[in-house]
This record gives structure tokens, C-alpha cells and sequence, in this order.
């Protein structure tokens, strides 16, 4: 039997292993910030008719450049920031992670670095390192914001291709104010004054945010990207349909890198009956957001220390004792509530569930308190 | 404005198009290998039900490693081909390209090569640059079989990490035979003594072949990988569903480099549908092999050149005098029909369509032949 070390592998993916959360079945999985709210039955209906006029197609390739689909993903973007946007502004792929593979086949690869402040999404650095980006690890501070000035002078130095900024930052819940992007933009052109340096605000969970989308700033920034996704605030993750905005050229670029035909004609017809629905989708964002806001507020009654969250999601802390966070992941999974231990020395992540979900969270954190406490005593 | 050329974009991106052919609106269209026959309405109804199931649960992420749809490909890979596999030996991704691109992410990439022997499919070497693979063009007799001697003495040359070879080959519609593929296998091994190299053999067009698939190869072969998709035989392009049998440890080993969720639940749902229509589907591929073999005989009766073919196209010619092919092209269309020039000088591709369709695409050639014949008396 051939063992994946006998394989001509690449060098740096040996010893490697494929990126995911554990997939358990277990009552509550609040462990990959999917929305908890299943697509209304009208809107179920709607894709069952979209995908069945798309099946009636399906042996010619889908439209290559899914103009309908960029066009009303631009009108969303449009009615919701206030920024107008064309379908030329605008790009789709198989969820925001293509779109970002995309985004450094184009900018990045080989023989060009990309920077991101982590703890943040870590795909950012796998899609890097995938694509033959070299990947500069910048700072944060202690309370998990940007640290502008360390940042700046971070990307001054390393004089990066690609700079992101993950706002709302995943996994900690925080935002990035204006003032932080436009000096990481600033100083990231003025690092690279030949052509400037594609600056990529990942947005993922943009619609859960306390504060408006930083997608404005497109304006006259024309190496800017603001990624977005449907997995999220449109409560598919299932569909995999994440998308961009940027200057014209930017979609220009990555259309030189995308494989043709990337885009099935199943998920276009999927992601524009959604989007059709959109009213009662951020209706429910506005549930999971006082949700959020209340898991806050009881988790630190309960004494627990939490990162601010502007996110669906919310790290909490600090788990420092006897086998630290994982003993605490481990034992909310004995109480059948699965959450995600990202790897941040000391702290955990929750995604916020329905009200009913979140309390058994919150039962869940109660009881296991004790019994870590206990032990620990013991 | 911006311009693309004012954009830090990748050096070797510049100047370039974006792969695909024209998505023109013509009667008959016969330029991108599509079947031309619809999903059977029952099959339509079972998409529908599939999908509205898989709706019901978009809101969480899909089954991350496809465990069922790569079972149903694995049983529908042995029972065609005889050679026993199971889902660890079966990769499924959005279109063989993808399939591809995950392989040069393992196998290739920066200060790896891959060789192809053209012309054949151009996505193999547009792959590749795009994961930064080094790119060997390999040879081809003048009758576009594979000079095994030559490539062989190609491949002991160069080295190349990822040795691709297409069977039938787009676009010329040739076959390769057992004993070709095994001395390139072979001598791609010895030519890497210590780890080997991967030997890809692009079965897109594997159902239309007069010969059986090259899949039993893969028997004590770990190197050896065969590509296929729905795109062709089972007349769903739309679907973007490419996959790959091979080594248990090969697919570990592109699980490494896959985007996580690759494959939205939508997709695997209408996959799983038309693998229930097998034996409909390939009934069509009947039909439309008779229609091969029609339109071969066919031209060479009108006096083209025609080379022999296992697909569901073919390549005819030779169109030498001014304007070359491209005149060629540009008449059928004038007369409503669609091909493909591939830029193989002299040759065009024409697809296998519905038996009108074909009628149409000969009378076509009658009478652009006249025309360009009364053209260059003139």
C-alpha cells in the first residue's frame, strides 16, 4: 500500500494536514460560524425552480463571466452601503477562499510575499503559501486590535504584494475602523511606490458588524478589495458563493487566473434566488446579532473574559489552567456543544446560535466551569 | 480609470486574455464539446428533488470530503471499466480543471515541471503556469499520435515532475493506446528515480472512445492518476463536475492543497442525481458515437482531411490557402454554425451534435467550401 510519503509531494506538505474543523454530530455545532437559521421554505421553492430551469441547460457550459449573478450581487452591495456598483465591479467564485486563491494567483505567487495580523482567518496564510506566496506574519495587540503603527511599520519593512485586513476579524470578533485601513493602504502603496500593493478586506462577516462596511473606500483606491460571501449573512454555507468588489481592472485581472467555467450553472441559479430573498435573510441577521450581543453581556456575568464581537460569532476566555482551552473545548463537547478551539493560546470561539442553542451554551460553559474547577482543585 | 497594466499584477499575466472560447449566439453551435442533448425530464424533476433537500440544509457547510458522491463515481468507475475502486481512490472538484489544478498544487508548482505533448488540451499548460509549474511542450507525430519514442526521449530530457497525457486528445480526437501510456510511465519513473512522477491521463472524452478507458492501469501504479468529468458523457458542462481515480494516497495527497468546501452541497445534490440517470446518459453517448463515425466518413466523402476520432468531435482540414483555417471558421459561421480553431494550423474542431445539427454543420461545409474555393479563383 503506497503511503503519502512514497509520492513525489511537494516538500512543504509533507507532515501536513488537510484544513478543517472536526465534523462531529453532536446536538449544538456552534464550531464554524454557520447561521443557524435554515433558508425559509419560499425561498427553498424558489431554488428548486431556478435550479430546475438551469437543469434544463445543464449539458451547455454556464455563463463563464455569471453577469446576471455579478449584477445583482452589485445591486445588493449598492442598496446596502450606499457605494454604487456595476457587474464590472464585482466577481464571483466558489466560496470567498477562491475568490481570494484568485486574488493571489493574480497579485501574489511566487516570488512575492502577502502579509495578514494574526491571530485572523488562517486560510489567508494556507491560500498564501498554496498559491507560492510567501506569507509575513504581522503583529496585534494584546486586545486583538490592529496595531496601526506596528503594522505600518510592519509592511514598510517586509514591503508586502498583498496586504489583508480581516474586519469583522475572524476569530476574535473585532472590527477595523477606517482610520486603520486607509494607513495600512497608504503605507502599503507607499512601500511598492512603482505600482502599488492590492490591499484585500475580507468582509466575511461584513452584515453582522456594529459599524457600516468599509466598501466606500473603493473610491479612488484602485488596488482596494473588499471579499464578501453568501455563507454567512445569507445563511448558505452549503452554496460555497463568495465575491468581491474592487476597481474594474481588479475583476479584469483575475479573470486572466480563474478557471474557465469556474462557476456551475447550479450555483448561479442557487445564489440569485437568494438573493431574491434578501429582505428576510438580514432579518435574520438582525436576531443573530441581539443574540450575539447577549452572549456577550452573559458570558462575561458568568466572569468569563470576551474579545469584543462584530462578528456572528465570539472568542471568549481565558482558559489557562491545567491543559488551557482545549480541557474547556473538550469538556463543552462532553455537555454535546461543539465550539472552536482556533488555536489562540487561552481562548475559544462560539458562534451564536438560535436563542435556544445559546442556552445550552450557556449551560454548558456553567457546568463545565465546575467541573474543570473542581478538578483542578482536587 | 484604472487599466489592468496599472495594477501590480504577476509580470507574466500581462498581455494576456482570458482563457475560453467565443460564447456566441448561433443556431448551431458545435465549438465547445457539449452534448447536445438535455437532461431527460426525469432526471430534470430528480435534480430538482435532490437540490431542495440539500436547500433545506444550505445554511450549513456540505459534506467537506464528498464521502457519497465519491462512492456513486467509484461504483460507476467499476462497472464500466471492470477495475475495482473505492471512494479513498476517487476525487471529485468543480471541472478536471480544478481536479488538475489541486494536482500541480501537490505534485507541481514553483521549480517543478510538467510536459504535455501538443497540440492537445491548452488547459494542461495554462494550469500549470497558473501554479507556477515550469511548462515542457512535448512532440507529436504529424498524424497527432504520440511519437512514444520521442516523448519518451522528452521525458528522460526534462525530467518532468507531471507528465500529462490526453485520451482521447483534445483537439485532435486521437486515441492513445495501453502501450504508450506505459512506456511514458515507466520512463517518467526512471527518469525520477528516487520519489517518481505523476502521469495524468486526461480521460474527459474517455466514454466516446472505440477502445476501452486506460483506468485498469492504475493496478500497482501509485504515480498514475486518470482524470474524467460529467461534463461530456453525462451532458452536464453546467454541473462543473471533474474527478479523478487513483492511489488512495494521491487523493490524501490533493486533500492537502483543495480549498476547503470545495464542493457546494448543490453541486454534490444534482451530481448524485445524474449518477442515478447512468444508463439514460450513456445511451445518448450511442447515439452520438454513431453520429462520430457519421460526420467522419461524411467529410472525408466531401474531401477534407479528417483525423481518426475517439471523442465527440473532430478535427478536420486542412485549410491552407489565404486566411488559412481561420477563413474556414469565419465562412461556417456566416452560414450559422459554430466551430472551433483551436490554432492548430490548417485544422478546425467541430463537435458532434444532434443529427441535424450535423446536417446542417455538412451543408455548411459545402457551401463555405464553394465559396472559398470561387473566392481564390477569383
Amino acid at each position: 500500500m503506497t503511503e503519502l510519503n512514497d509520492l513525489p509531494l511537494r516538500d512543504e506538505l509533507r507532515g501536513k494536514s488537510p484544513y478543517g474543523a472536526p465534523q462531529l454530530d453532536v446536538p449544538v455545532r456552534l464550531n464554524t460560524n454557520e447561521n443557524p437559521y435554515p433558508l425559509p421554505e419560499a425561498l427553498v421553492e424558489r431554488i428548486a425552480e431556478r435550479v430546475t430551469e438551469a437543469a434544463r441547460q445543464l449539458n451547455r457550459y454556464p455563463d463563464r463571466d455569471a453577469v446576471e449573478l455579478r449584477t445583482e450581487l452589485a445591486r445588493y452591495l449598492t442598496r446596502s452601503t450606499g457605494h454604487p456598483l456595476g457587474h464590472e465591479q464585482v466577481w464571483a467564485a466558489n466560496g470567498s477562499n477562491e475568490v481570494l486563491q484568485q486574488l493571489l494567483q493574480a497579485f501574489g505567487g511566487p516570488g512575492r510575499t502577502a502579509i495578514g495580523f494574526e491571530p485572523s482567518y488562517s486560510m489567508h496564510g494556507l491560500i498564501a503559501r498554496g498559491t507560492g506566496t510567501g506569507w509575513i506574519s504581522g503583529p496585534r495587540n494584546a486586545d486583538f486590535t490592529i496595531d496601526t503603527e506596528a503594522a505600518v511599520r510592519a509592511i514598510g519593512e517586509h514591503r508586502p504584494h498583498v496586504v489583508f485586513v480581516c474586519s469583522p476579524n475572524n476569530p476574535t470578533g473585532t472590527a477595523v475602523d477606517e482610520a486603520t485601513v486607509l494607513a495600512l493602504y497608504e503605507a502599503a502603496q507607499a512601500a511598492r511606490p512603482e505600482q502599488g500593493a492590492l490591499v484585500v478586506v475580507d468582509e466575511a462577516y461584513g452584515e453582522f458588524s456594529h459599524r457600516p462596511s468599509l466598501l466606500p473606500l473603493l473610491a479612488g483606491r484602485p488596488t482596494l478589495v473588499v471579499s464578501r460571501t453568501m455563507s454567512k449573512a445569507f445563511g448558505a454555507a452549503g452554496l460555497r458563493l463568495g465575491y468581491l468588489a474592487a476597481a474594474a481592472a481588479v475583476v479584469d485581472a483575475v479573470q486572466l487566473v480563474r478557471l474557465p467555467y469556474h462557476l456551475s450553472a447550479v450555483t448561479q441559479a442557487t445564489a440569485l434566488a437568494a438573493l431574491e430573498h434578501t429582505d428576510t435573510l438580514l432579518g435574520y441577521v438582525e436576531q443573530l446579532k441581539a443574540e450575539r450581543d447577549r452572549l456577550v453581556a452573559e458570558l462575561r456575568a458568568l466572569g468569563c473574559e470576551v474579545t469584543d464581537s462584530d462578528a456572528n460569532f465570539i472568542q471568549f476566555g481565558r482558559f489557562e489552567g491545567e491543559g488551557g482551552a482545549h480541557a474547556m473545548w473538550e469538556a463543552l463537547l462532553a455537555h454535546g456543544v461543539l465550539v472552536r478551539d482556533n488555536g489562540v493560546p487561552g481562548w475559544l470561539r462560539v458562534t451564536a446560535g438560535t436563542p435556544k442553542e445559546n442556552d445550552a451554551f450557556l449551560d454548558a460553559v456553567r457546568a463545565a466551569s465546575k467541573e474543570l474547577k473542581e478538578k483542578s482543585e482536587r
